[in-house]
């Protein structure tokens, strides 16, 4: 049992919910950032709504594609590595078993203690592939079905995200109103949020919070103030 | 001499260049596909200047902060796992021990080949928890002085990036030449990016530079439907 005791605490976040909260992260923020921007610039919710959900459809689809493309090279990537490594036991054995060697005398084995580990796990091809990948190279195998089902979590997160800024514009009808309750919203949203992530990532809640509404309002206040500036 | 050939072998991209290339494939392509989206429905391009200013300060503020943030968590994270691994070694050091044995007999050793790599292992406390984060719970140390580097190179990225798709809209008076003389340059851009992106990743440079473009493409004619739809 203590396998499964030990796993539960070190436990942080399941990859499915790390992409959530990449998504929504930035679907809050950047809308959030863009809407308040314009606030200053512009005197119509109206081209507020349509820049804002035109961020939302780009966004979404930048981070999403984008993520599945990053899960399929990082997928090509291991294969293509190997590849590599198996064709270097095979023509430079000794070399890459005097690698496995000296990863152990790093841990302060000698010779005669390492000679057998290094020769057990030498023996199996694929295991001495395995162990190369791993703690040579630091790669571990990837997950064939995450590719498609990271890009939907993280373009539908976004989508919902940046929902939320976005919502007040469309339901008021001055442009000074719906910044209001925008930021009202979102920055709420940003600090539930963040709490959340914090939690997951080991952050204390309050803090995380914090964070994530500082980077929400920082980028809001530099968007409003370029927006107001140039206009 | 191996090993520096070996190195050499595996290289693919330092942390810097994959900042870099993951701020600026972000700044190619989200204010280009706001900028074309809002082409489809507003008549000024004094107005799509101003979003896209806008949407480049928030992205870059959230991305270069959220990237400062994610690196200072991690950080921490690596700390307070190395701390609890400390706790564990000295609280529980029978079950921690097997921990390691386990590895190793998955590597195929039997229990008097594993007994002297444990013992050697476990002989040093510091030696010992830097075996359980790295092998155990697949954790690198990471670089104290990222943090800061990293969200300049990231927040940076995405400004020049994303100035490309705006300058043909600040220099030519119409909304429909700027959209024409942006997409051209961003997808230009976006080709030429993915293409070393691609070298970088060891993706084949035309499918890289193809993806790249295909991403953008995508988003800018999605913002661009969109934004006509509604308006």
């Amino acid at each position: 049992m203590t396998g499964i005791h030990h796993a539960e605490n070190h436990f942080t976040a399941s990859e499915s919910v790390r992409d959530v909260v990449i998504g929504m992260a930035d679907g809050l923020t950047v809308p959030f950032a863009l809407a308040a921007g314009l606030s200053g610039a512009v005197s119509s919710t109206g081209v507020i709504v349509i820049a804002g959900l035109a961020e939302i459809a780009a966004g979404s689809i930048a981070m999403g594609l984008g993520g599945y493309l990053a899960a399929r090279t990082d997928r090509e990537h291991y294969a293509s590595e190997r590849t590599r490594e198996h064709r270097e036991i095979h023509e430079m054995p000794a070399a890459e078993r005097e690698e496995v060697a000296t990863i152990f005398r790093g841990y302060g084995l000698d010779d005669d203690q390492a000679t057998p580990v290094v020769s057990a796990i030498c023996s199996d091809p694929d295991r001495w592939v395995d162990f190369m990948m791993r703690y040579e190279l630091g790669l571990e195998a990837p997950d064939p079905g995450r590719a498609v089902k990271s890009a939907l979590t993280i373009g539908l997160s976004y989508v919902v995200g940046g929902l939320v800024p976005l919502v007040p514009y469309m339901t008021t009808g001055s442009v000074l109103k719906g910044l209001a309750v925008s930021a009202a919203v979102t920055l709420l949203a940003l600090f539930a949020f963040g709490a959340v992530k914090g939690r997951l990532t080991g952050v204390k809640p309050l803090f995380g919070g914090l964070q994530t509404v500082g980077i929400g309002g920082i980028a809001a206040v530099v968007a409003f103030g370029i927006a107001r500036w140039i206009s």
